[in-house]
């Protein structure tokens, strides 16, 4: 059966209305009423098509294929960021559809909270066998904190039970997405075969000073948190370029001064910052930067930091055999215009590659735009993006 | 007649459990019904002294010397910060009040609002006559944004009139005030007489950058808002010492980063920083010097930074002859054991000083602590503080 390209734009379209925002983004945060009755629309649609459908214990939907083998995994995720785009994570499932539809041997997957609503990874994890109860337990809503437990059971999901990857089924997982960046539009490219996720090491600075009134104390007597995290940021600003690989990024997304008024000298003083890359070499390099530098600080500044891991993900190369078949896919249907790149956000793909050969493709966003509503790509983009997956899996599994 | 000593420490201990808070702390924002409990309780006392006493339409509290003169202002004011100190203000007040128990020629003021819940200085502004019906009309509480308007009709006093300032009536105003500061703690001293209320001048300065995703977009393609506020607040932190003066502060008390999330690259970094010194000069070479770092800045950074005016306050010399007999008297009764000393803190006192000769006394606080329900100062000190001040007052009338 040929790829149908204009149902696959039809569904894009269809879930884009359940939970519209903000005029052209979807509000669609996991296990929200629209969330939900996106699932549901999945599991018709899977149904549809020919796979045994069903949402499982952690809201992973799941459509197996019924014919013989060698299968291949496809999806993304459903839910969206609180007011977010239309393609991020849904591109992934609905072109895992699209496969489906056309004949391939596919099992399709939305993996359920992606975006982290209420943990971290919990579909994929959980597919993997990762994903104890006991988190489950644990886990609650990052916006309000109120329990997992609570809505699953709401949903109708808890105690149902969680699908586990079925050792041998699969080849690898394929996964379509939005770049969510710049470098295919600023090269004037349509595909991206992605060569690895980078890794990722997420960490607090936590600065402990004293706070005082900024009339009544001198510089001499104080010990303001918030300059000693600056001093802190300035040197990891002028040290990191000395260590890093060309593709390396180091962000400071976050700081929280206490008590963060005008008039006061800050306590204490907070600091997310994190940093990706391919390399675990780089990484390591980094990391003992990071180091140095506030070992430094600690010796020469009145006010002590420390270090805290939120959380480390080690970079995830994609399966080369897997990525040669979507590179001869790309130059197939679009000669010239595509390129092997990394991909500098997470996704599920770097959950399942603990488990399964994985490989991604990324097509353009415009102007790079993510987790706004603003979010869009191209519709020819989107079926070129469709074209070269399928024939990727095609040349794929002939091999 | 003598001061009364413990009717003044009974005093301060009555108002402190009007709105205790934290144990050892008071909770009492302006026009809350413990601030107004308070104000009415001065009311009696004042009448009780045999003060021409009422309450106007700002809220201040004001007791008018039956006598003749040659007279003096004293005062300072009731309300605190949320969950603050029981000595903030309230020390002033019922110090005044013990001058003119004592038969002193002084009128005692209740400045209402210096805590800034509603506005700046409104109760002092309001008696030189600088306030505006216009302002009041635009004032909103700076905590929830109710109106001015209606918390002055829920407490009774919209619409009465609001005292001004006689002309010619008074010689001088003196504040009694705890330093909240470890400067004299430090020293080990028990009077600090104040030379000077330091200028102050306040600032925002605003990054505007571009939110992006920080797995997705390369260091060569962000607008890292944040890291630019970063580098402005080190470049300050690197050449503000070259043009101080000895006794300059200057102070970061607030970043807002936007989004403020780990992962997203801040798109606006927000600062609140301010600067104080005694000397105009040295205040000018630090707002020549803050300007150069922010144009150099712009010159070299892809995130262009602007400056806000918050508020300047001019350095308020006190008195000469107020000073001196301060002096005298803390000399006579305290012998080697006081200091002249500048205000870093903002008080009443510079408001009045532009209409009256104004000089202000202080004692230690424990550990400097202020605005905070530790907030404390030996009971030795508050009343040699009471002491000292009712002395000067009389040398300086007897001048």
């Amino acid at each position: 059966m040929p790829l149908d390209i204009d149902r696959f734009l039809h569904d894009l379209d269809t879930l884009r209305e359940i939970g519209r925002s903000n005029g052209t983004g979807v509000h669609r945060p996991t296990f929200s009423p629209q969330d939900m009755e996106s699932r549901h629309w999945l599991v018709r649609e899977m149904r549809e098509v020919g796979l045994d459908a069903s949402i499982d214990g952690i809201g992973n939907v799941f459509g197996r294929h019924k014919g013989t083998g060698p299968h291949v995994l496809s999806g993304s995720h459903l839910e969206t960021q609180n007011h977010g785009g239309w393609l991020d994570g849904v591109l992934g499932v609905v072109s895992a559809l699209a496969l489906a539809r056309a004949g391939l041997p596919v099992d399709v997957c939305a993996y359920c909270d992606e975006e982290g609503h209420w943990g971290d990874f919990l579909g994929s994890r959980s597919l993997i066998g990762e994903l104890t109860d006991a988190e489950i337990d644990r886990a609650k809503n990052r916006h309000d904190g109120s329990p997992l437990r609570d809505a699953l059971k709401k949903v109708g999901l808890d105690g149902k039970p969680r699908i586990q990857l079925e050792d041998g089924r699969y080849k690898g997982a394929f996964e379509l997405h939005i770049e969510q960046g710049t470098q295919l539009e600023n090269a004037g490219l349509r595909i991206g075969v992605i060569t690895g996720i980078v890794g990722i090491r997420q960490w607090r600075i936590i600065v402990e000073g004293q706070q005082d009134h900024t009339g009544g104390t001198t510089m001499a007597e104080r010990k303001d948190a918030g300059l000693t995290a600056v001093r802190i940021l300035a040197a990891i600003d002028t040290e990191f370029p000395r260590v890093v690989g060309p593709r390396s990024v180091w962000t400071t997304g976050r700081i929280v001064l206490t008590p963060n008024s005008p008039q006061i000298i800050p306590g204490r003083a907070e600091i997310s910052f994190s940093f990706r890359d391919l390399s675990p070499e780089i990484m390591a390099a980094m990391e003992a930067c990071m180091h140095a530098v506030v070992h430094e600080s600690n010796r020469r500044d009145r006010c002590q930091a420390r270090l805290e891991v939120i959380g480390h993900a080690a970079p995830s190369p994609c399966d080369p055999d897997m990525q040669s078949a979507l590179k001869d896919a790309a130059e197939a249907l679009c000669p010239g215009g595509w390129q092997s790149m990394p991909s500098g956000a997470i996704h599920d793909s770097q959950v399942l590659s603990r488990k399964l050969p994985a490989a991604m493709l990324f097509v353009p966003s415009i102007r790079g735009i993510s987790h706004h509503w603003d979010e869009d790509t191209k519709r020819e983009d989107l079926a070129l993006g469709l074209e070269v997956l399928a024939e990727g899996v095609r040349r794929f599994l002939a091999r």
